[in-house]
């Protein structure tokens, strides 16, 4: 009947919504992103449709759910982190209403603030910062991403990026006027067991990273350094 | 046995997580913020301990999980959102953290891109907006927000705020340099069933607004003109 854009959220199956989680345990066809948990595939009914969307370009996945969409199924369109969140779903919402299907978005929990979390990171924290900035760590073009806005800023930066970018990166923003100084961390793999995490500053944190796989955030600010105490608290046991 | 930091998600009761809402179910003791939808505190356990924190400061709060964690109780506090995007969870964690008190963070739906997406607005859209800052409509003091940093940011803005600041923000973006023809909306009781939008400019919106309610969020950027597509393109129907 309907096209149902559904968060998947940022790895931890977990982490979907309940009403993501009904609506894959009752639909006809489910179109998964690569990055989806297979527990979560698995949740699909057994006479259901899976379709994964390895090797297809976005265009594509878009046709084939415009192409789904007409048949009058019930269709779960399962997508990485939020679908309106660097998920590119509004592409798919637009094709889909200009066909005439019916459509619904359900939010995910995006990786910009779970994956920071993961690693006891707050993107936000009082007296410390009150403004959370998420970029690709990329310009539009693939290119550079514009550092002096990025600099500019003001409180924490969460970048979307491949890790080999890590050191042009830190690089770019410390030339664009961030202190050298300022606390930098990278989060590979967050929320799942694979989870790996470093952190340090802008000058340190290319070495630190080398070790790391993607998916991986960056996380710039002194938030970082909140997530730092928050760890060596938990290390010292209190006295009791 | 632990605390767990849970996000609630933004209104809808179905927006919490899979897991969020399964320790929800077998808590100790819940406590739950003001805007946390009834049916979720209602799927706590029969014998378990509710508190509101109707009436409660940050600090009372902090003290009361303190109070109760170290109690050997499971304890549950639910947030509205997620803990770590605006929710104080980091202040709470610390604390936990010195008193020796194991805690765990589930992630939520952050109101910040599933409450634009309630009204079809998606924060990045491809070759429109691939940059988003989340920020508050006010300045750490209660005073103006920094309106300068705030136009020069690029992308899409997201800002949480009293409704009746609206006009006042929208002032300062465009003496700040964002031409008054920017699109910008406000979404009221996002994911709700009392859920209201109103889409326009900077020069229209706090007009627009007047007759919303809190919590409301104001979103800033050509996002918004993707939005009004997307309403547009449902509302017609396709041919055949």
């Amino acid at each position: 009947m309907t096209v149902h854009l559904v968060g998947a959220g940022p790895g931890d199956p977990g982490l979907i919504t309940a009403r993501g989680l009904e609506l894959v345990r009752s639909c006809d066809v489910l179109v998964a992103d690569v990055l989806v948990a297979q527990e979560l595939i698995d949740e699909a009914p057994e006479d259901a449709i899976v379709v994964s969307r390895a090797g297809m370009k976005q265009e594509a996945v878009t046709r084939l759910l415009v192409a789904y969409g007409t048949t009058g199924l019930d269709i779960v369109r399962l997508k990485g982190g939020d679908p309106f969140v660097f998920g590119r779903g509004g592409e798919e919402a637009l094709a889909l209403a200009e066909a005439g299907i019916p459509f619904e978005i359900v939010p995910g929990v995006s990786s910009i603030a779970a994956v920071p979390a993961s690693a006891l990171i707050p993107v936000t924290h009082r007296g410390v910062s009150d403004r959370v900035t998420i970029a690709s760590g990329h310009g539009a073009d693939g290119g550079e991403p514009d550092y002096a806005s990025l600099a500019a800023a003001g409180g924490t930066l969460v970048l979307f990026m491949g890790l080999e970018r890590v050191e042009q990166l830190c690089r770019g923003l410390v030339a664009a006027g961030l202190p050298a100084s300022t606390p930098a961390a990278v989060v590979s793999r967050g929320t799942l067991p694979e989870q790996e995490s470093v952190s340090g500053t802008l000058e340190t944190l290319p070495e630190l990273a080398t070790e790391l796989e993607s998916p991986a955030l960056v996380i710039v600010g002194e938030v970082v350094a909140v997530g730092a105490s928050l760890a060596a608290a938990i290390a010292v046991p209190a006295i009791a």
